[in-house]
């Protein structure tokens, strides 16, 4: 399977890498804005750096893989699509739910695997604790409790084209609560700017709980903050009928000290690119399982598109003050 | 110091033994509705069993522990100050605000000492975290999240006389919010019945979250149940500007076996009679320092209508979905 | 049961508040070569301080606990079941193997009931850790790890009188080891003396190492310290065929801090007193048990000989550098 | 810098893995006595699968791998750095102890860089562990305890061919102490057959205590059994005047189940394979810092030695029941 890359940054790099480590596939060419990545990363693979629609129109690569900025991502996958291509698309698809649902459609109509890079999913820690929930584990779910702060806030120049707190930052947990629970008939938000008064200045908050309720009473909270001095604090944790399951924190290693002071433990490893390493190695994988042996598509456009109604909605219930219900509109059902 | 003792029944018998601990006090009389238990006690502890109106007019007695139904406590308060005795009250001083109020401003005027039996405040993991807290070891604290569960449900014809979920059960939580984060300015229930559908039969519920709203921006949760298979789960959680902190449970003991199937570590302890033992020879302790020594009390019975209108405010907000405002009247402000 | 205390100090008064926590006994004398402290227990107790051969002719009193200095163990033992009572006996015996296989003949011979108080066979986690042993739920046990450090180094004046390490300190290991795994065919003892130059002048050494040869192969280490800055290290762990049992530290709260400089959790609780506070009111309880109903003994006065075998042992293999066989006229068999 | 790799089998593959991680290598041949492994990995890797003669031979290769089995890493050590090749071995240098040290003459005269793979120096757990001691966090060290159990015996026909317990298994702890606390003066080795009888058949043992007397009076013990059914049990404790480090074993994930049986955690990951991935990358990539940046070898053939050196006395203690001091012939000073 060849598969050329859009994005040559950070994000782009790990991808680069996990499409390396699994042998059925071949790193064929990079795409970036900016030239200078995309030949750098060009050079460490000895691939080439194209131009996206060069990428686009060579029939011999069979997929690709979106990692550049968020407003390129909903073209991306159409074009990728139309192109016959199968597409692997970092999330959001879109920050605009409405340009996300026309997305929806076309890859609907279009039949092409399109996989979303919601990689919490594939972590092995929350995987270990969805397969115990659906085995039946704990009995019925009742209660979710999902914990997710960052270790520090991003530059405000981030926070200005970020799309806010819930479409940026809590879209994971979103999707967290959509993949254990499904997804809520209602939204209720709360949100602060505690951590930075610059962020606030700039019209989002740092700080923020919802709460989602479900159709059969099930209820689920999210906690989000911008900032654990401690490290990326990522826990879930869900109460049902027969027990609790807990995915607790990553540690950066197993050395505890006692002394007067106590006994001191290491803290979670430090932000994304560490405690997912792993998950977005298995998040590349399962993609090619898709492509390769039509396995069902981990995680879909549609739940992109959940996740991102599930954030315009905690957007109208902060703003208003009030519960919101989550329509068929709203996820294009 | 000579104490009466109001009520010989389970929560009667642990604060009898917490007293008979205390060498500053002397248990000198009890008394019960049902007499069977009032003599038991009273044999056990070599004395008398009394009527209610007899202790009161016993002017040797100093203070009186009000351990009887809750349809009694405002009375006895109120009877018990105006007897010119101090007064340990368990919670809550009524199930009706307004009543409660109006004890509050009793108490006010009439000067004796009364105490809340919040136990929770004296558990030694939750004064930990709190002295941590207050000596600044996180910073300023941000994010509260205090998880609540009870082993299992109570009989349905407790359920009808309790007051509901919220001041029978959260009234615990709340308080525990009050004491970390003082009172917020607003409060948005959510809740179910999903343990056991003759509860939701009765008119209550027996799951919920509550999210609490401060003036500054904190922003706390409570999650409840009436049901964790597991034990008794009482675990507080705080984010600060500086580091987290967190009260977990505590465990019937510690071993760990490592077999096949995993590490198997023990249960939380059962319910509050295991997990509260300590914190109820301790509250005694700190009423008995009030009482004897003038310390300050460690949970006042303004304490007690904060924690009610809390639960009254998370009423109504259940009831018409909707954030609901803390009042000065509500708190009696 | 009437019962009358023999020593008035600090592990005295622990046993005073267990016979008065335990409803089927009466605490009716003490008697103490301080007569300040016998006083003042007996104050406290509302008791008659009385002198030992008074309380031993007493035939009113059923039982005498002896909690005075360990050379008077012995004496106190032979007389008490002379007396015709039932005998608890703090550990050890004697400190002269020879005089403690006297004693334990006297025992035989005299058919009352003498326990010997081997404290840590009570604590909830070690007891735990053995039930699922004896249980069959880790197999055929194999290896046994005992850790046992003191906080800290008593004074050289203790440490002269003390009867040594093995014999004062580890005495209590070789009880777990046997009560765990039966008694071993060798034993070999490594010593130094790294914590306190004036223990070493003393004659006596700090850190030591035993290993014990089990017939079947089975083998058990002990590590003693007389110095554990973070509170008392006591734990237990038994690998067997299907799996591993681990008694942990009790800490002293729960609370958990995360902050940059990592996790950090509270400490072991300090001393034995804290540690095993309830294992004392446990022992004294199964004595009673044994007393009045008749149920076997949980620590008897052949454990105690044989817990002081091992340490003669080790005090040989330590001087002599060599593996030192447990023979049958060491335990008396 | 070129990277020649002796041996294709499970370890080989995992070295090869490394080689191709570290971008300051290239991995340009194999060479296996099983051909078609060697082809297997040199069609993976796109190299050359060569004689080891020809490798050897060829100047323009730096460095070896040697993966090969047991019996070839003396001669491939001393061949490696006659052809002036940097060397990187897995451990041990030989079964034989003399062998051993003329390895060791050859090596110093060479002024080759000699690698051994001691994994476990890597592990970032240890490393932590060891980092923490080094700086002097928990102050001087006085005792130490390895704790190392495989999950599963290997099949009696590597038994026979191991070369016994303390040089195959416990090599590893003897270097885990040796690293940590320096070489001992004396060993004392206790040990039995209780997992197999096959392997005790064969001549071996499956269960082992050591214990390591150091001059200055502390005191090592290292804990083996060839089986844990509940995975690799890796740990590592060391107490010092200041403190106490721990470093405990790397569970498969961080999910914890609790219901009425108990909470659950994930056992400890299965083998080394597992265990210690990240520390065979590691290794590799110091191995590269000393050849190409001069760096200090992280593990040097002397330590090769020195642990052989302390497994030759461990037999002799185990044959013989007796303590067996390391004398300066034994490791070639």
């Amino acid at each position: 399977m060849k598969v050329a890359l859009f994005g040559a940054g950070r994000i782009g790099k790990v991808h680069a890498a996990s499409i390396r480590m699994d042998r059925r596939c071949e790193l064929v060419a990079v795409t970036d804005v900016m030239s200078d990545a995309a030949n750098a990363l060009a050079a460490e693979y000895c691939i080439a750096a194209r131009q996206a629609d060069d990428i686009l129109a060579d029939t011999s690569i069979d997929a690709i893989l979106v990692a550049s900025s968020t407003n390129t991502h909903a073209d991306l996958i159409e074009r990728g699509i139309a192109a016959g291509k199968a597409v692997f698309c970092e999330k959001p698809i879109d920050l605009d739910l409405e340009r996300a649902l026309r997305v929806k459609k076309a890859v609907a109509a279009a039949g092409r695997p399109v996989m979303m890079g919601f990689n919490r999913r594939f972590d092995p820690n929350f995987s270990a604790l969805r397969e115990a929930f659906v085995a039946g584990e704990i009995g019925k779910g009742e209660l979710l409790a999902v914990t997710s702060y960052d270790p520090a806030p991003p530059p405000v120049s981030y926070i200005k084209v970020s799309g806010g707190l819930f479409r940026d930052m809590m879209i994971h947990d979103f999707d967290m609560c959509a993949w254990l629970f499904g997804m809520p008939e209602t939204v209720t938000a709360t949100g602060s700017c505690l951590v930075d008064k610059e962020i606030g200045a700039a019209g989002d908050i740092d700080t923020a709980v919802v709460v989602l309720g479900y159709a059969d009473g099930r209820i689920a909270t999210i906690l989000n903050s911008r900032r654990a001095v401690y490290g990326y604090d990522q826990r879930v944790e869900m109460l049902g009928s027969d027990g609790m399951l807990e995915a607790q924190n990553v540690a950066e290693n197993t050395v505890a000290k006692s002394t007067t002071a106590g006994v001191v433990s290491a803290k979670p490893v430090y932000f994304f690119l560490e405690r997912y390493m792993r998950a977005y190695a298995i998040e590349w994988s399962r993609f090619v399982d898709s492509v390769v042996d039509g396995a069902p598509l981990a995680a879909t456009v549609d739940d992109g598109v959940n996740a991102l109604a599930l954030a315009e909605a905690a957007n109208i219930s902060f703003a208003e003050s009030r519960r919101v219900a989550i329509t068929a509109a709203m996820t294009g059902h």
